[in-house]
């Protein structure tokens, strides 16, 4: 079977554990107080109607049921946990949005746009919880006791992983100089945290003694993902990316390339702090820095790590061939 | 032992507890996103130096550790539970300040007001997820994995309660008209479902049968709190209470004795839409309407019920008075 299989027979699963635990909370008096969380996640529109929009790509819970399968587990068992990864990432999203200031969320008004800022904290609130919640349904699965305990502990720590990381971010803002270090220390928590989360919690569920070795590979996954939107940020085909030729350049984001930039070059510094930005020159000046080259290096060192630590725990079968696909389809994307 | 030597016994070890929780975080590097809730929790200053403060009176926690000893547990098992709860409960405080835009918690500035909305809400985030990493410490107690299971399931069902509480609260002060039936079960979801829960796990943890009639209590003690508090809100005794005479009325909140109110009575309609208040007018209208006896009636409904279900439970020894005590240091503040 392969990972476009994997896709077609998973989502709507995905989709329906995730409607289930959000809909088990629910309550009709109180339509609106689960409606605004059925209009975040893409299934209802501003009144509550249902809609046929789609709430992303589905990335993590795929590698979370994947590595479940290829560690020798029951991907059923992960079911739940792939649902518990999902609605974490939109809770997280939805403050993501409140913090940011984030007008438009998947071609969509975010949901303090249209609610507020105090409900729009309180959903993501009851988002959090219910992700939370999804991990009740292992009982039914037949998971061990104390399996779903080590899932519901390694889902915390990456949920405490994901607010520094948020909590850096946030911080870089307020600051001139952020270290090329802090930075790999803030996607770490922002975006790798819970790629390798699920990596782990997929392990867990199968009673993997190899869990660390898929958090690793998560990690590394995350990272080079990461890295590679950074270098599509300023590199990337406006045809392909669907954002404007340099548009991080454009709101002098503090991405890697650009921290690497403003280490070696004073030319670049005096580009990045004058009142306007050129974009082309600064482009330019970033090339002349090597700051492409360092990237690319990193995001492939990051990418040789992942794929080593895959190596390592030896997925299995299918899933194992499928796991490695999806891999390879998201750190080869400017191919 | 009185309640009084309960409070000197476990005060200091909640505290212990909630401090190893969340130390078990630090990070050297990342004082500042620690240091936020340990301002927040009263344990340091602006500048996270530490400070005497003390951060609440610490009812919840010592609820669910007299329950668990009074139903036959052993209370050690229950301090984690009890640090949760408090943990959580100073979440919340964290969110609700943002959302409500206010300026001091316990007499200092709250925490977005010193370091940012976007900072707050991840802080308040990291704080909702400590909360739940109190509970790993259960697994060195002892404690049987499926009764693990059990308290933080409990522990999700009341947070969801809570901010579905949050939810209706928010949503009034959009609208004009409010039921009694609608204020009951904002109240009952914002002040209630904590109490209640902190019960029931307390319960849980003794393993004990009777788990639901110590929810029931809780439920009772924290609607009855509430709406003491809210007959305080107006006929309490500004050198009791620390707050201007009929305070409540001043700034129009939707309590119960004026939701009554405006139910029966044209004039206080008037009074309570027109321009400027005049509170003195407000306060006799509301004693003639009936509003002041319908609202003790009710407090005094819940009060009974909380009692009843207490006798129900059958709380046993020491322990079991202290919590007689308690609920009655509670329920009889006016006296």
């Amino acid at each position: 079977m392969s990972l476009q299989h994997y896709f077609a027979r998973w989502l709507p699963r995905i989709d329906d554990e995730m409607r289930e635990t959000v809909g088990a909370a629910h309550d009709p008096a109180h339509i609106a107080f689960l409606g605004m969380l059925h209009y975040h996640l893409g299934w209802a529109d501003l009144q509550f109607n249902p809609t046929e929009n789609s709430g992303g790509k589905r990335i993590r819970p795929m590698l979370c049921l994947l590595i479940c399968e290829a560690a020798g587990g029951d991907p059923n068992a992960a079911q739940p946990a792939a649902a518990a990864i999902e609605l974490l990432h939109n809770f997280s999203l939805i403050h993501d949005d409140v913090e940011d200031r984030s007008d438009l969320r998947r071609g969509r008004l975010t949901l303090w746009k249209v609610w507020g800022v105090p409900q729009a904290i309180n959903a993501g609130d009851a988002l959090f919880t219910i992700a939370h919640m999804a991990f009740d349904r292992l009982a039914d699965l037949d998971v061990p006791p104390d399996r779903q305990l080590a899932v519901r502990i390694r889902f915390d720590r990456t949920c405490l992983h994901l607010t520094r990381g948020q909590f850096l971010d946030l911080s870089f803002e307020a600051r001139d100089a952020v270290s090329i270090e802090e930075y790999l220390e803030m996607i770490d928590g922002k975006t790798a945290a819970l790629v390798s989360g699920a990596a782990a919690i997929g392990a867990l569920l199968a009673g993997s003694d190899r869990v660390e070795r898929y958090a690793a590979f998560g990690r590394g996954l995350g990272l080079a993902f990461q890295i590679e939107d950074d270098l599509l940020g300023i590199w990337g085909d406006p045809a392909v990316t669907g954002k404007s030729a340099a548009s991080d350049i454009a709101t002098r984001k503090k991405s890697l390339p650009v921290l690497y930039g403003l280490e070696k070059s004073e030319e670049l510094r005096a580009l990045y702090t004058g009142r306007e930005i050129d974009v082309a020159r600064t482009v330019k000046a970033l090339e002349r820095a090597g700051a492409k080259e360092y990237t690319e290096t990193v995001a492939s060192e990051y990418t040789q790590a992942a794929m080593a630590a895959l190596d390592a725990a030896a997925p299995q079968g299918d899933a194992g061939l499928a796991l490695r696909e999806l891999a390879q389809s998201l750190l080869g994307r400017r191919a």
